[in-house]
């Protein structure tokens, strides 16, 4: 793989391709989202600081996010396996350009109606790994696939795979399709004889074409500790992959065999025949992810940099020990383990209120004051990127670009 | 308190006000959420089945919905105090009407972007329950006051009561305040001499208007059995009414004394000079609220009916005593209790996933299939309305209205 560092001109290039970018104005002090918004016309390239936002907002370092996929490109290009980012992550076309602009071979999605949104914000390479099992969803998948040839869909049950057939048929298309093999209990078909018949199936059915399959292993990504979370993920995959081999054996087409997460990106590709992984949380981080350790480090998961964070405001002092701020449950999700107040030792955050955080201390770095504000890394980033209309991107503290986050709240 | 039935017809009229209701057509399948907004022209009084609606989505049931705004208005007839709904729970200025055509005095909202939603979807009687204290959003609050003469905001700061009164000055006009007096450690001004201090400041500064108090207990709402409840209400709120007290003898104005939610809406009656009770959650309610007990029962809720409910889609059947749906945490927040499977005894549900529900059973009352709906009761369910663009009114199971969420994501 052909690895070219993103150059910031390419970078900022690559996400204002379709009028996603939005400039901000040197004078602005103090805006709202909404005046952000409309302030896009005065075009101007240097931004507000970041700490005049007002607050619960959500930020991406931008410099911080460009070394994750530097380094995701750089680590995965030492092995035959490519990346094809979660777009339920970030749910921004903006940043889908610039996974694909930094060699990933296309990007998934949980939902149809996030892939709706991404093909909408110009994303075509898109792999919907959740089935699509009512009339309405059959109905809308076949409606992207026939506009974006390159739309693929999961599948893991035979009466399904018919449905779609039916669907593309009525639709007058072929609709690509891989079969979603299980790992634990959550979705796709059990690593079996299942799995072989479906793809078999697949493969005869006229409207369909059978473009592989993929197996995520949603309860490996959080195993902490590397070497157990390696052990256990790979004796984990190995169903996965005899299904894999059986479908090879029987000549059916296995050009994508995906799986695999931001916990298990350097794992994977030690499985003979992965063709890619399904990383998410890369680009951003969270405190999730910081706990489970990485490969250098069994405490700390350093590969990528903590570019997703929250600023809120402190609104009470009145209390000993204690300050309440305007980022709660609403703002953060009731994630665990709480959310990091970046610049603090033994700050304890509580988002358990809807409306307002709770931080408990016994030591702190200064006297805070109301209306002071403080940064925090979110314990779970998918979900807290999901409470917001956008985030903005900084560098160096300022407001360089403001993405919106077209497909949240797509949980369909 | 002059007590009228809310008819339907009546209903209707009010939530239909400023454009905000949408009728269904009849011949409506399977529509998506874009979909539902498209038909708005079409106006029919038949809507679809809520079963035919894409999943996950957020509906509520008027006939239940109307039966709760009654039952608040009922019993609180009975007594000399007021409901002034708190805005929070459904962000909607379609529900914001309901309640005041039921005989709320106002409502409440915790951010200023909420205020500006409401106020944009034509309600004027809004006090903010948060202390405005970053220059940006006391900017936003004056200008919500220099169009709305009845808006109210609180203080609980000295300097911040000042920042108030200049703002409020250089906007030129005189801003309506009540101090918020604190019940723990969350927000508000303890109930001591700082208290009466900031009200008598209020009371002199040249550009704000004293109107009372607010205290609001939030640990209270929740305390498991009525009478555990009730005690500790009363005795917790003490402080709060010593203030009240000191306020009154000290000659200041006290025509607003607010505080108490849905779990003590009928406790606070009992404390004199209580004015109104800042309920949220009655017109939806939720697991959380279900399991507190009620005067009558010490286990279940039951004063107000459960109206807002999640339908979700069977996505998965491989694993014995196992269901995937496809409402997980995005669709119904990590809040416990677990939602509430209708019409099945012992199904756990676990959202802890951010895209899937995993339903566990021992025993169900059919056969599940790929497809099959279910409908569940959410965990807490304001950041759950929070998760959504639009809730789905629906009587007898046919969608009526569509009511967007406009002060959705709203944190700031």
């Amino acid at each position: 793989m052909n690895v070219t560092p993103l150059s910031r001109r390419g970078f900022l290039k690559t996400a204002g391709a379709g009028g996603i970018t939005m400039w901000i104005p040197t004078n602005a002090r103090g805006y709202t989202s909404a005046e952000m918004r409309v302030k896009d016309a005065e075009a101007s390239l240097v931004g507000v600081s970041k700490w005049e936002l007002d607050t619960p907002v959500l930020c991406v370092d931008l410099d911080k996010l460009e070394q994750n996929l530097a380094t995701m490109r750089k680590k995965l290009a030492e092995t035959r396996v490519a990346s094809r980012p979660h777009a339920k992550t970030h749910k921004c076309p903006a940043i889908a350009k610039l996974q694909l602009a930094s060699g990933s071979i296309g990007v998934c999605t949980a939902k149809v109606s996030e892939a709706e949104a991404l093909f909408a914000g110009g994303i075509e390479k898109i792999l919907m790994t959740t089935s699509n099992v009512t009339p309405n969803k059959i109905r809308r998948a076949m409606a992207i696939s026939k506009a974006n040839g390159s739309f693929i869909q999961a599948v893991d049950h035979p009466r399904n795979a018919q449905d779609l057939s039916d669907a593309a048929k009525h639709a007058g298309i072929v609709a690509n399709v891989v079969v979603d093999v299980a790992i634990g209990t959550r979705s796709g078909v059990p690593a079996d004889d299942r799995a072989l018949a479906i793809a078999q199936l697949v493969d005869k059915l006229p409207n369909l074409k059978l473009r592989g399959l993929i197996s995520y292993d949603g309860g490996a990504q959080h195993i902490k500790g590397f070497t157990k979370r390696n052990e256990e993920t790979l004796k984990r995959f190995e169903p996965s992959l005899g299904t894999f081999e059986a479908m090879k054996r029987s000549g059916l087409n296995t050009e994508i065999f995906s799986g695999g997460g931001t916990g298990t990106y350097n794992i994977m590709p030690k499985v003979p025949g992965v063709t890619d992984v399904q990383v998410g949380s890369y680009i951003f981080m969270d405190a999730q992810y910081l706990e489970i350790g990485g490969e250098g480090n069994e405490e700390l998961y350093t590969d990528f940099a903590p570019s997703l964070t929250v600023i809120t405001t402190v609104l009470n002092t009145y209390f000993p020990n204690r300050l309440t701020t305007d980022a709660g449950a609403k703002a953060l999700t009731l994630n665990k383990p709480d959310a990091i107040v970046i610049g603090e030792k033994g700050f304890r955050y509580n988002a358990g209120s809807d409306e307002f955080g709770a931080i408990q201390y016994e030591t702190s770095s200064k006297q805070y004051d109301v209306g002071d504000k403080l940064e925090l890394i979110v314990p779970h980033c998918d979900p807290a990127v999901n409470e917001y209309d956008q985030m903005y991107g900084t560098r160096k503290d300022r407001v360089e670009v403001v993405w919106p986050i077209s497909a949240r709240g797509h949980s369909q």
